[in-house]
C-alpha cells in the first residue's frame, strides 16, 4: 500500500538545460522529484539528467525517456547518468519492459509505466509481476477529448489501482486547485509542469501545490 | 504504389556523435538514408541530427525519436534540426500522430509509423487518412519470440501493405543474406544497424547490402 502524502514532481520539459536550471534552482528544495522531460532529454541528451542529479542529489530524478524499445541499453544510459527513475510506455513489449526493470532494480532505481491510450490491466499486472508498481496517468496534451477537469470514471480507476497496491502518479496540466478532486486517493505524486515552470514565481507556485497537498492529505 | 528498388538506411544507434561520424563518413555516399537512432538522440540530443544533416545534405536523415506524446513540439524540434523524416509509435494517440504529421508535412518532411506489438490495420488506415504512408516493421531487439529469420506470415502482411500503397521499411538485425527472402515485395527501405556499424569495413558492408538489393530487385 502507498502511505502518507502525495509527493510533488516538477516536469522540466524545456528546450534547453539553462531554461530548466533557471526554474530548478528556485524550486528544488520544495519539490520531491525533478523530471527531466522527454523534450529536455531530446533537446540536450541525457547529459541534462547528469547535470540535474549532480546539482540536486537529494531530489529524486526521473528521466522521462518513455522507452518503447531497446530497453536494456536506454535503461543503462539513464541510470549511468544518475537518474533514480525511468519511464516506460505501456505499449512497449513485455521483454522490453523486463529489461528496463532488471537494469533499473540492479541500480537501486525504479520504473514508471506511462499508461497510454489502450492500456490494459492485464499488461499492467504483467508489469507488476516483474516488480513494477509505479504507474502514471497522463492527461495528454495532444488529446482533447477529455476536456477540462478529471473524469470521475478515471478517478475511480486511479482509486482502484491504488487499492491494488500500485503507486499512482497523475499529470496533465495540473493546477493547485485541481488536487482536491483526488482527495481520498493515495496519489503517489502529482506532476506539475507549466503551472510551476511558467509561473511568475515558480517557488511560490510549487508551495501552492504543497499547500494543496497538505490541505487534502493530512 | 511504391516503385523501383528498396533504399538502404543505416541506423546510427551509437552512444556518441563521434562514434557515429566514424561510420557515416565511410558510408554516406553508398546509403540513401542516415538514421539518427533513438540511442544517439538520447545520448547527444537533437544536435546530433543537426550535425549529421549539415555534413550530409544529400542524404535523407531520419530522427528516430519514436514520438509517443507531445507530438507538435517534438516534431518542430526535429524538423528545425534539419531532419527529413520523423518516427512515431503506432501506439501514440491519433491526435498526437496528427500533430506530428501536420508539422512534418508543413516542412516538406515525412512521417514513419513504427508498428509496435498490438498495432492494428484500423489505426494504420487512420494514419493513412492523415497522409502518412510510411510504416516500419521492426523486429525487436528485446523480443525473442520471433526467433531468427523472418516469419512467412509477417512477409505476407508486408506484401499486403505494399499492395495497399504503404511504403514499407523493414529492420531488425538484417544482414545482406536476409534480403532475398523479401524478393517480390516492393520494400521501401532496408534498415541495417550493427551489420554496417560494427563491420570491420562499414563501406564494404553497405555495398554488400546494395549488391543484394540490385540482385533481388532489378
Amino acid at each position: 500500500m502507498v502511505s502518507s502524502r502525495p509527493m510533488l514532481q516538477v516536469a522540466m520539459d524545456t528546450l534547453g538545460l539553462d531554461s530548466a536550471l533557471k526554474v530548478t534552482r528556485q524550486v528544488y528544495d520544495v519539490v520531491d522529484i525533478i523530471e527531466v522531460g522527454t523534450i529536455l532529454c531530446l533537446a540536450e541528451g541525457l547529459g541534462a539528467v547528469k547535470t540535474i542529479k549532480t546539482l540536486y542529489p537529494d531530489n529524486l530524478v526521473l528521466a522521462d525517456v518513455r522507452v518503447a524499445e531497446a530497453g536494456a541499453l536506454i535503461s543503462k544510459m539513464v541510470f549511468d547518468a544518475g537518474a533514480n527513475w525511468i519511464s516506460v510506455l505501456s505499449s512497449a513489449a513485455l521483454p522490453t519492459i523486463e529489461t528496463v526493470a532488471k537494469e533499473a532494480f540492479s541500480k537501486g532505481g525504479d520504473v514508471q509505466i506511462e499508461l497510454q491510450e489502450g492500456w490494459t490491466m492485464e499488461k499492467i499486472n504483467q508489469c507488476k509481476a516483474l516488480g513494477i508498481t509505479q504507474v502514471i496517468f497522463h492527461k495528454s496534451r495532444d488529446s482533447e477529448k477529455l476536456g477540462p477537469g478529471w473524469d470521475p470514471a478515471l478517478l475511480s480507476v486511479i482509486k482502484s489501482m491504488s487499492d491494488q497496491g500500485f503507486k499512482v502518479s497523475v499529470t496533465g496540466n495540473l493546477n493547485p486547485g485541481d488536487l482536491a478532486v483526488f482527495k481520498g486517493i493515495p496519489v503517489y505524486s502529482f506532476v506539475a509542469g507549466r503551472a510551476i515552470r511558467e509561473a511568475s514565481d515558480p517557488r511560490a507556485a510549487a508551495e501552492q501545490f504543497n499547500a494543496a497537498i497538505r490541505e487534502n492529505w493530512n
